[in-house]
């Protein structure tokens, strides 16, 4: 058996720990698998003295993460502090300055930095890998950079934050608002104090970014993801989803279009039998459309510390095996030049439910700046009567495919009308 | 650029034509994703002049594959003849003879003598992939060997064979009888003329016994399968299941039990609300529990030839980048001595349909005989009623978890009971 492979982990939060605890569980097995020891062996952390639970006899531990990243004894630095910059990147910069290996959860840091960080990478000879970024233990990247290269991917859409999808999945199933079921989910722990960063779209778009650029070979590109949070998302519109057929959930999709890549963040209706829409609480999954392979879908859980851990120890492996790969498949200098495409280019079909006072003529003023604007009809929903002269009750419009530019100049005229007592609220309905 | 890795195709069927394609379809993506061009020297068939709307200028052709097996100009023989025995056999020992990589999609010759020809690979050192053999376009043996190497693997179970999850869908949805879909799925191309291998279960107990080597790392045991197929599923059954909020499906399922490892292929009922009930029509399915990911479900075409190219490319691709592994995960010196449990020891709940004559005292004589065997009863449903004294009426049971052996101690009992006018069908219950 070869040299061990040294390690060293930066952060021993819940994927920090998470990954000493399975590296000792699985100690000899991995071994076997990778044909060498994976060797903690060292591990830095802001408070040294905290009582983790964990075994940490044999690590020599640092405050300074940074020592970690210039120590010789190390060959891969594992960065499990986060953040988008600050000492996550300095820690990731280093070690590559270094020459030694990366492993990383970070998305944030990747989405935003990652062209850069992977052309350092591969400048340095020293591999970039980012399994446990997207997606927790689905190992979606290495799907993508090996499992299905031999297509060129049309489309690929996903489940990308598990926090979203346990405040629809629970809105659908108790038929309770969103403050309510987030103010719940923050009690149980699934959503944060500060919830934006997931509930906004935010973290979603960062995994999307890489799965964008890993998916079409091309630079991340973050600023190129639009993005919209499911704050907007009523109990009506989950009970006229189901009218519909449909299921509403936060996807991250991208895809092929004349005019460039599509990045998109935002609340979808999805059919009710697309293989997504079963995929409830706090589980992920992405879908890839290739064009040999055809539709594929990959679930699993998104987050905690087992997942996440177990993509990180794929990621180790692959470097004690020696199974380097550019960090978004291809070099830094064949990555794609193909443009992104703005979303007032998206073409699709739209719900768009508006809070009207129920009074005649209404109707006839919206179907008119539709029709102005060239948008088709589908259907048309409506709940319940007015039960006085200022009630408003909801009426939902379902579109035939359209350009986003005109659904938006349509938009804005309804918005304007007299009628009108809410924002009208637009989710788009893909078709998968 | 390294140098060309130069490819023989042995077999111009479906598999192969495919491969042909995808490889002139994305040439110039393959090659800067490899780093290195994925060049077809030579192919061979069985009839040369057959139109196969294939551009196959610039490939030397030979009737003998063996030729293509022994020549000089090769590295790695792409094997899609198919056979458990014969030629394939052949081409691929003489190829690992001749220190060529091998990559394959035949499942039966892997099932059967997968260990013997590992072991001639690795004493080779040369590689032996065989992502096509399974699930298609999934690229389920990289995830099992790769993606999710850092787990030890609980449990396994897949939808591994698409006629049969295409002909238990049709009789769902049309409410027809086993032979009546059987035949059309015949005439539909969806089914063979000869469909003993797929619909006996054969075909997914090779996949099986596939998916457990590399899972639980221990050597390919076939024989080691239980094996039922679909021919006795009947409407009522289908029905019956609706009933029990549960769907039928041929699964392939593999886990550690405290006997050794258990693998079974035989229909199932699962609970409407498992992902893998939904997989619907000619799909397949894989689901893998590890100790540190766990749950996770991946879909996709199961067959045909796009799908099967695009795992055959995978495996190509991995050979170019110089990533091999040993096929089983381990070495075969190092391959887990668990030994196989027998479906006498298997636990489980199930699921017991009776034609009886509708008289007095039937009902009493089969719960005796389950108790006698301590089968404890968990419901009983009987639908209508006998319109004669020779009438039969389906009346079903089901069973909380108990031991094989017993249940099938009361079955032979229950059998021979005067009031039984057909064999009972039993169907184990999953707990998915």
């Amino acid at each position: 058996m070869s040299q061990p492979v040294r390690i060293g982990i930066a952060g021993l939060g819940t994927v920090g720990a998470g990954t000493v605890k399975l590296l000792r569980a699985h100690a000899e097995l991995l071994a076997q698998r990778s044909g060498r020891a994976l060797h903690v062996i060292a591990a830095s952390a802001r408070d040294l003295k905290k009582d983790r639970g964990l075994d940490l006899s044999g690590i020599r531990l640092e405050s300074d993460p940074l020592a970690l990243a210039r120590a010789s004894d190390i060959d891969v630095i594992v960065e499990v502090i986060g953040g988008s910059d600050g000492i996550a990147r300095a820690v990731i910069e280093t070690a590559i300055a270094n020459g030694k290996h990366v492993v990383t959860a970070n998305k944030a840091l990747l989405a935003l930095h990652g062209s850069a960080i992977a052309q350092q990478a591969e400048a340095k000879g020293v591999i970039l890998a980012f399994e446990a970024a997207v997606a927790g233990g689905i190992p979606i990247i290495k799907v993508l950079r090996e499992g299905l290269v031999g297509n060129r991917v049309r489309r690929l859409y996903g489940i990308l934050n598990g926090t979203c999808n346990y405040i629809l999945t629970t809105m659908r199933e108790s038929g309770r608002e969103f403050a309510d079921v987030l103010a719940e989910a923050q009690k149980l722990g699934y959503a944060e104090a500060d919830p934006g960063f997931d509930i906004d779209g935010i973290d979603a778009a960062h995994k999307l970014a890489l799965l964008t650029a890993v998916a079409f070979g091309r630079p991340v590109d973050f600023s190129g993801v639009y993005i919209e949070g499911i704050r907007k998302v009523g109990a009506h519109d989950i009970r006229f989803a189901e009218e519909l057929d449909c299921r509403i959930k936060l996807l991250g999709l991208a895809r092929e279009t004349p005019h460039g890549i599509e990045q998109r963040v935002h609340p979808c209706l999805v059919p009710k039998n697309a293989p997504i829409a079963s995929v409830d609480g706090v589980l992920n999954a992405v879908a890839v459309e290739g064009d040999f392979v055809g539709p594929t879908v990959f679930e699993g859980r998104g987050a905690g510390a087992g997942p996440t851990a177990s993509a990180v120890v794929a990621d180790l492996v692959d470097v004690a095996r020696g199974h380097g790969l550019p960090a978004f498949v291809l070099p830094a200098a064949r990555l794609s030049a193909t443009p992104g495409s703005p979303i007032d280019r998206h073409r699709g079909a739209y719900y768009l439910r508006l809070m009207v006072l129920d009074r005649p003529g209404v109707i006839a003023d919206v179907t008119a700046a539709l029709r102005d604007e060239q948008v088709s009809l589908e259907s048309m929903l409506q709940h319940g009567r007015a039960r006085g002269p200022d009630d408003t009750v909801p009426v939902v419009l379902t579109t035939h495919e359209t350009e986003e530019a005109a659904m938006q100049r349509a938009l804005k005229r309804i918005a304007g009308l007299a009628a009108m007592r809410e924002a009208p609220t637009l989710i788009r309905i893909e078709d998968l």
